[in-house]
């Protein structure tokens, strides 16, 4: 039995499941059963590391999402357009679609899985989270019996290179970002990464696979790593810190019998203080890490490449294998598998950042005057924040430095405790303001 | 719909099954699905944490896999017998078959796979390693896609607990074993574990699923932990290494086109010296983990708690879900579905140990005399073992204490080197010889 693919897309991740597929050798014997029928991409004339009859390339994208003789077609375009007009198109035509594209899922899964289900059709996604380290279908396959607690991830390798370098050299962000650029880990328009917005893609996709619910992208808290500095990531590993880009998804309350699907959920990405015994601490480079912690699992963690033409490519062929699987036994007759379709409808509700209630660390720059470090752990008290420790930790210039450390705080309570102390004469400015996991 | 499933065994795993399957509230929609209609312990009148219809319970396990109302049968007695016997009957009484039982398994995998696939049923495993993380699975239907390379295991809790109790306390094996057993940790007799018996059997069913082969135990060259001494653990450390007990199976050679199936394994398990980089060397205490090597992943690594109630509760029943998910989509109506049955009948080719090519760290005890360190050196010349280092860390008592550590050298050749200086006059004995990653 073969299954026909049309692939849109002969990219990194692109050639890199052709290659899987062109190569079955010691892989899974369902591999050999998938065949490459088109490969959409946009200039013919391109010279490629891989090579595919003539007959199978084609401009014609449109084409291969109508084709009938193509059974799963393969998104790896990447960007929103035209990957998420091809997906919806290839849908109504009946096809099965893999994509590894977080950004269109991100913001468009609503669409793309109720057309799925009205057509009876998967779409699967391992490559969109995580690279090659199987995430997605865990989540669907195994986890999903466990009352999930907590989902929180080092899922953009770019942020964590950049971290990790700033961390073993001491170097500033905007170098460390610059050598990441010549090494092609960053790109050239670094936002999507150091902003936090992929990582905002894919927490969204995790929240949403964790707690059976869609989730709106605007309603995640972003921040990104521009604004942490070398002088934090040396004061946080004085504290028995390291500093990570974490996307979080986190449940507010226990699970009650009568209304599981109306609870609250947390949903954010910002950079964090990771204490340094903490499985995620140890995770370096580009390698991306996701915890996921539950009732009665406890926690389990999965670790591996976050991207990269391979690692993406076995995700993606993964989840071909399994399509290819369910339509080979039958399944589908008597409705979708239950496992690998998408089930839930409802939006989560998501809380605002400002009900958080979480740990910070902060960094003031102030007037070398006594009573300063009083003035603030008034202000604070005033505002009903605990604090762990208050240290002047040194000089910037004329400036005394002076670092806070909090116990479990509101983050509303915070920001305006913050608001009056930014008013005191001798605050110069608050350079740093980070949570604490 | 609703499954209906027969539980032997109500200890800690099944009383965990048993919780999940009554408390299906923010779990997967499928748990719902699944009924416990018959529980099989041996006492009815014992008092159990975990109440259940009294005509549920039942002392005759026989009735419960030839029971016609059960459609899959959960195996949570634990041991050889009876286990193999019920799983048999219920393969012949086509019901899947749910088991978290790695000795039944990693010994009986072949009478019950063959007979399983005569039946058209399925057996899943995924509490047998590794507890609540989801391995077996994500092997079956991610991994396989890759040429697997090696997997390398933390796959028995108790010897990492102990491993990490003398690391961070300086103690005795004697002294940790004896704590841990007051604990819980380990059992009143603790062979199974602190002999690697456990961790052969799990990465005996690790092997076979990854490279798709059947595995003879006896195969399987196993070392424990009893040897390990405080000594060897400080020096360990001082080299930039911890160590661990590993389970380890790796292909010896790349894949050949014609003949994947022909290709000789390595199936080991013995304390390892683990270099302090390693993702494997953060895993402490009861945790596992299980990192897997493949073209074109990269490597991968699975990270939670490796046994207890819960996490494998967590596994059993996501097996459940994952047999009901298919049975409900009407799959295998046309053949069983490939990713979740037991395709391979062949057995894997295992070299024998003296082939392995590894590196060796080796602790002698001799007499202080000089000349000792140049004779031990000219020894491993004659027998083409190079060494990194040769180092005279101290005394113990009259006794110079040697410490040795090679280059990749193969294991035949260096056992020969040390058969001959155990002749030397100037050697006292040879008290730890450990493998490095």
């Amino acid at each position: 039995m073969a299954f026909k693919i049309g692939l849109l897309g002969l990219g990194t991740v692109g050639t890199g499941t052709a290659q899987i597929l062109q190569q079955p050798a010691g892989r899974h014997p369902m591999v050999q059963e998938i065949v490459i029928h088109k490969v959409g991409v946009r200039s013919l004339d391109k010279p490629r590391s891989i090579s595919l009859p003539p007959e199978v390339l084609t401009t014609d994208l449109a084409g291969i999402v109508t084709d009938p003789a193509i059974d799963i077609v393969v998104e790896v375009l990447g960007g929103l357009e035209p990957a998420r007009s091809l997906i919806l198109q290839a849908i109504a035509h009946s096809k099965h679609v893999v994509t590894a594209n977080k950004a269109v899922i991100s913001r468009y899964g609503d669409e793309i899985f109720t057309a799925a289900n009205q057509a009876g059709v998967y779409v699967l996604l391992e490559g969109a989270v995580g690279g090659g380290i199987p995430v997605i279908q865990p989540l669907k396959q195994s986890l999903g019996v466990n009352q999930i607690r907590s989902i929180t991830g080092i899922v953009n390798g770019t942020t964590n290179y950049i971290l990790t370098k700033m961390q073993t050299t001491g170097g500033s962000f905007t170098d460390i970002l610059s050598e990441a650029q010549q090494l092609g880990y960053a790109e050239a328009d670094p936002t999507a990464d150091v902003d936090g917005l992929d990582a905002a893609d894919k927490i969204a996709i995790l929240a949403s696979l964790a707690f059976g619910g869609r989730i709106k992208l605007q309603d995640i808290h972003c921040e990104g790593i521009r604004q942490v500095s070398a002088a934090d990531i040396a004061y946080a590993e004085k504290l028995g810190f390291v500093i990570k880009l974490l996307g979080v998804a986190k449940r507010d309350s226990e699970v009650t019998v009568d209304t599981p699907e109306e609870e609250i959920l947390q949903v954010r990405v910002h950079p964090t203080l990771v204490p340094q015994v903490h499985p995620l601490a140890n995770i370096s480079d580009v390698y991306n890490a996701i915890l996921v912690e539950g009732e009665p699992i406890g926690q389990v963690m999965f670790f591996g490449p976050g991207a990269g033409s391979g690692p993406t490519a076995s995700a993606v062929v993964s989840d071909l294998v399994n399509i290819a699987a369910v339509l080979k036994t039958g399944g589908g007759q008597e409705g979708m598998h239950p496992l690998l379709s998408c089930t839930h409808q409802h939006y989560c509700a998501i809380a605002p950042i400002s009900e958080l209630v979480t740990r910070f660390y902060t960094r003031f720059l102030t007037q070398d005057h006594p009573g300063v470090i009083g003035s603030l752990g008034t202000c604070f008290g005033k505002y009903n924040v605990s604090l762990e420790s208050i240290v002047q930790t040194g000089f910037q210039g004329d400036l005394a430095e002076i670092v806070v450390v909090t116990h479990d705080v509101r983050e509303g309570n915070f920001r305006q405790a913050l608001e009056q102390i930014r008013t005191l004469d001798a605050v110069n400015s608050i350079p740093s303001i980070l949570r604490v996991l």
